[in-house]
C-alpha cells in the first residue's frame, strides 16, 4: 500500500510529501458530474453507497493522490437525527425542522449508526473493499460547531446570526445542542473508523466567524472533547484524527494540544508559523489558495513549491488545498499540482530520511 | 469640542473611551430609511450633498456618539475612474465597466477630485459645519485592495477568483491597476482633510481573503504607501489616519509599523494580543463582534465590558464594532452600547489619567 499519507500524519519519514485535496471527488470532474446525474440528486448520490463508491474512486483512477475520502456530506448527521435535510437546487442544504427551542435541542438524539446512517458505513465498507489497499480511505465529519451552525440557521448563512444569538442569550442551550452533537460525531466517526476509515478528518468550516473567546467555548471545546473521546487505537495502529478548519490558524497551537494527530490550516496562515505555533506536536495539512489551480500549469507549480518551502525540512506535512476545490477548476491542472507536490518534494530533505 | 475620539488616536489620556460605530448613519435607523425613499436610490444620497450630511448627523440626535463619519460609499472613487457604478436593487455594487484587461488598467487616471467628486467634498464641509465643532468628523477611502476587487471583479465576489487570477497571473497589471488606485485614494483623502475631516480611515474589506504573502504584495504595501504619503500635518495638529480591515489581525504589527496612527481591527482578535502586536505603536479601534448588538442589554453591557477589558489601561482605544452594524437592530441597543462604553470605561484606570 501507498502509506505515505499514513506516514506523514505519523511524522515520519516518507519518500515524497503526500497529497490529497478536499472536494476531490466534486463537479470539477466531468464523470462526477455524469454519476451525479444518473443519481438524480446529491442526496441520492451520497445515501447510496455504490455511487458514493463510484464517485470517490473517480479522481483517483485520473491522479496519483495519496489518499481517498469517502464522498459523503457533512449534514449526514444532523439529516439523521431527525432535521430533514433537503438541497434546494442553486440554494444550498436547507433543514426542514431547525433547532430553535429548548424543546428542539430536549428532542435531540444521538442516532443508531446502523440504523440512520447505515448508507454510510455501507459506503465506507466498500471503497475500502475496492481500493484494495492502494491507498488509505478517510472518513469524515463536520465538527459540532459546524453542524450546530446549519441546524440552528436552518442551512447556510451570511453572519449567523441566530446561533450567535444563542451563544450570547442561551449558552446552555447551545452547549446541551454541542454536546448531543459531539455524541453524534464521536459515533459517527468510531463507526466509520470501525467500517474501515484509516484516518478520520473533522470539518470545522464555521469556527473562523467566531471571537477567540466564543471559539474556544463553543468550537474548541468539543474538538477537544472529539480528539480526547473518539478511540482510535494507540502506536503505529492509532487511527490519526485531522482538525480541520477554515479561519483557525490563529488557534494552531491550542488545536495542537487537544491530542489530535493533525491540523489542517486554511491559506491565510504560513505553514511555518504554524509549524511554530504547533510546537511539532502534530502534523500539519495544508494550504493552498484553491484559486491558485484556476492558474497555469506553472504558477501552480511555483505555488506548490512556495507552500513546500513554507513548511520546511522534516517530515509531518500533508499537502492540500486550504479548502474545497472549485467547480471551475479543469481536471488537468490537478494533475499538474499533484505531480508538482511529489516531484518537487522528493527533491527536498524532508522527502529524504528514506520511507 | 468632544474630542475624546481625537484624543485616542493621538493615545492621550481620555476621561472616558470615545465610540463610534461602523454605518451609524444606516438602515437600522427609521429616519434614514425615510431619506434613503426621499432620495429615490443609494447613489442619489450619497451624490446629494444636503442628503449625505443628513444622513451623517442622523445617529448624533439619538446617541452621544463621539464621533461623526461622512455618509458615502468606498466605490465613488472607482465610479469617478469612469467604471459606472450602479446598485442592482438586493444585488449590491456592480461596475458597467469593470476593469480586467491592460487597456482597461492603461485607461485609469486619477479623477479630478473637484470636478468628479466635488459632491463627496461639499458633503464633508457641509456636515464640518453643520456639526459645528460637537464632534470630530470622519473621511474614508477603501483600500487600494479592497477597491480593486471591485474594480476586477465587477462586483462583489465569493471567492475573488478574477483578482487573484490577476494577482497569480499577470501581477505587473495588478500593480499598475493598484498604484494608479493608491494615487486617487491619497488624492481622494488629502482633499476630504482639506475639506474638512479631522481624521481619515481606509477600509481594507477583502484584504482578509488573501495568503500572507499576497496580502502583503497586494495589499500592505499600498496601505503602507498612504500612511507614508498622504499629507496630514505635524504634531497634535496631525489628522490622524486609522487603517481598518477585516481578518488583518494577523498583521497587526505589520500595520502598526506603516506609520499610520491607529489600525483598527475584528472580532477575530483579542485586542490585548493586537496590543501586544502593535507594540503600543498606534492607537486601536475596535472590536465587538456586531451580532453583539442583537442581544439583550444586560449582554451588550458584559460584551461591553470585555472589549474594554481585553483592551486594558492605559490610553490608546477607540471603541467599535467589528464591522459595520447590521440593518435588524433595535436603534434602542445602540444608546445601550454607547451608554455602556462611556459608563464603564470612565470607572477604570484607562478613563482616569484626566483630560
Amino acid at each position: 500500500m501507498n502509506d505515505r499519507y499514513l506516514r506523514a500524519l505519523r511524522r515520519e519519514p516518507v519518500d515524497c510529501t503526500p497529497v490529497w485535496i478536499m472536494r476531490q471527488a466534486g463537479r470539477y470532474l466531468p464523470e462526477y458530474r455524469a454519476t451525479r446525474a444518473r443519481a438524480g440528486s446529491f442526496l441520492a448520490l451520497a445515501k447510496t453507497p455504490e455511487l458514493a463508491c463510484e464517485v470517490t474512486l473517480q479522481p483517483l483512477a485520473r491522479f496519483p493522490l495519496d489518499a481517498a475520502i469517502l464522498f459523503s456530506d457533512i449534514l449526514t448527521v444532523p439529516d439523521a437525527m431527525g432535521l430533514g435535510l433537503h438541497f434546494a437546487e442553486g440554494e444550498g442544504p436547507r433543514f426542514a425542522r431547525p433547532v430553535r427551542s429548548a424543546a428542539d435541542v430536549a428532542r435531540l438524539r444521538v442516532p443508531d449508526m446502523h440504523e440512520d446512517l447505515g448508507y454510510v458505513l455501507d459506503a465506507v465498507a466498500l471503497i475500502r473493499r475496492e481500493l484494495d489497499g492502494r491507498v488509505p480511505l478517510i472518513g469524515f465529519s463536520g465538527s459540532p460547531w459546524t453542524l450546530a451552525c446549519y441546524m440552528v440557521e436552518g442551512g447556510g448563512s451570511a453572519d449567523f446570526a441566530r446561533i450567535k444569538q444563542m451563544a450570547y442569550e442561551a449558552p446552555d442551550l447551545l452547549h446541551r445542542l454541542l454536546e448531543v452533537t459531539t455524541d453524534a460525531v464521536i459515533a459517527y466517526l468510531a463507526a466509520q473508523r470501525e467500517a474501515g476509515a484509516q484516518a478520520l478528518q473533522v470539518f470545522d468550516t464555521w469556527g473562523g466567524v467566531l471571537s477567540p473567546a466564543l471559539y474556544r467555548e463553543f468550537s474548541l471545546r468539543y474538538l477537544a472533547r472529539i480528539a480526547a473521546e473518539l478511540p482510535r487505537g494507540e502506536g503505529a495502529a492509532r487511527t490519526p484524527l485531522i482538525l480541520f478548519g477554515k479561519g483557525n490558524g490563529r488557534f494552531v497551537g491550542e488545536l495542537a494540544a487537544t491530542g489530535a494527530e493533525a491540523v489542517g490550516v486554511d491559506w491565510t496562515i504560513d505553514l511555518a508559523d504554524a509549524r511554530r505555533a504547533s510546537g511539532g506536536r502534530v502534523a500539519l495539512q495544508g494550504n493552498l489558495d484553491p484559486a491558485v489551480l484556476a492558474a497555469s500549469p506553472a504558477t501552480i507549480e511555483a505555488e506548490v513549491g512556495k507552500v513546500l518551502d513554507s513548511y520546511g525540512d522534516g517530515p509531518g506535512h500533508v499537502f492540500n488545498l486550504g479548502h474545497g476545490i472549485t467547480p471551475d477548476i479543469p481536471p488537468e491542472h490537478v494533475a499538474v499540482l499533484v505531480d508538482a507536490v511529489h516531484r518537487l518534494s522528493a527533491g527536498r530533505a524532508s522527502g529524504a530520511g528514506g520511507a
